[in-house]
């Protein structure tokens, strides 16, 4: 079986921001959905892995675009593993035009759990190791942009309140880490969307919320064009952390 | 050419809610998409419309379902246009399981505005009536769900405020129709979702709200498990209006 696999799609009417762009958030959700498939081709997808009481986390995901995709484009994701660890697995992806010129690239991190005991499983013996005869080492730099990095949280202000609501929450029972990245790019104004581009979004996930907690949303601006925000359930817990860059809308 | 177009989508992991169906909100969606394409392969898309600063816009949508689809189920959209009248035209949708039996119907009003006049274009005579060639009439009873009803408020009581966000904006700078039925549907616990599943949801679009904008939430209950919900900009401007009709979940 090949290991890297395509999945296009067309940016529809109704998927784009005010801007005529594709919003990030449902890029997001078109990683995941890629990431899903790709898993379950191989016999990794949830649901194998959910018929042992597994499941997939993401604990990482990394999004660095040139430029987003415009409202009818159609847009080609690849998808594949690029290595593999005891507690996680390294998965990355390109997004690419229909002229195979890059769009962007992504990268994410993944475990998976065991779902009585919350523990990570052991990926290099799980299924007799077989995830890594999937991997693409990323020895042709198939994935140019920067990995992880960490977080420092000092100064930040808590600028929003809202309540985890029905349709933030997935089949999992807990908030979809694609709508804490919508609620974090809904945290700036009208104003920072008409001048500047999302350049580079990354995000942590630290722990789990539900239906009805309250979410508290911190921010602080480290340098210009460039913030970070930490999601808090109840003011204590850390949810997840993020990074946002701008960079200025070229006229 | 054919009247009655039909587009298949899969329903995917990220698509459904804590049950394991596909979100209200993301159908709706689908039904949009299918519209614009229905309209797009007749030369009367949002593309051709906007050429000559025209616009199509949503008056009403109905949804009845018997059931929602679960993940990982194939749903086909069908839409055909009902009936042209001067001021407005009817769209309807069958939503099908992949051996052709119903989940449920949609019905819509749309109008064709001018963009600088904000008036409504005579679609009996829109590019010499053309769009009459393309009704498929009701004689088959190929959407066998009650029209749109009317909407008094007389008790409601204001449970939400929030603020329109980047999110929930859209190529045509104004709030996403599909973003109120989200907002709406989330003004429910947790619970309602737990012990019962939407069985009907109308709603009726009023004026445009815009990125910024405050909107006020306003709910009542005239009977056992159905509600009604009115959308005011600043408290005053009625924005839109909406019923939801729940059903118990047969166990």
């Amino acid at each position: 079986m090949e290991r890297i696999d395509a999945f296009p799609f067309c940016v529809e009417n109704f998927h784009v921001d005010f801007s005529g762009r594709l919003f990030p958030s449902l890029l997001g959700n078109c990683l995941l959905n890629a990431a899903g498939r790709h898993a379950e081709r191989r016999g990794w997808g949830v649901t194998e892995l959910c018929r042992e009481h597994r499941a997939w986390v993401l604990s990482r995901l990394c999004l660095e675009m040139e430029e987003m995709p415009q409202r009818f484009e159609t847009v080609e994701i690849r998808t594949w593993v690029e290595s593999v660890f005891k507690m996680f697995t390294n998965r990355n992806f390109a997004i690419l035009r229909s002229d195979g010129t890059a769009y962007g690239y992504a990268r994410s991190v993944w475990a998976v759990i065991d779902m009585e005991t919350r523990r990570p499983c052991d990926l290099q013996t799980l299924y007799g190791g077989g995830l890594q005869q999937y991997v693409v080492p990323d020895e042709e730099n198939l994935c140019p942009i920067a990995g992880h990095g960490h977080f420092r949280f000092r100064d930040a202000q808590k600028v929003r309140t809202l309540e985890a609501c029905y349709s933030d929450v997935d089949v999992n029972g807990h908030v979809n880490s694609v709508k804490y990245i919508e609620h974090i790019l809904n945290l700036f104004p009208g104003e920072r969307y008409r001048s500047y581009r999302l350049h580079r979004f990354e995000i942590a996930y630290k722990a789990e919320s539900y239906l009805g907690d309250v979410l508290g949303f911190w921010l602080q601006q480290p340098e210009e064009n460039k913030f970070e925000v930490e999601v808090r359930k109840d003011n204590s817990d850390v949810v997840c952390q993020a990074r946002v860059e701008f960079v200025p809308i070229s006229k």
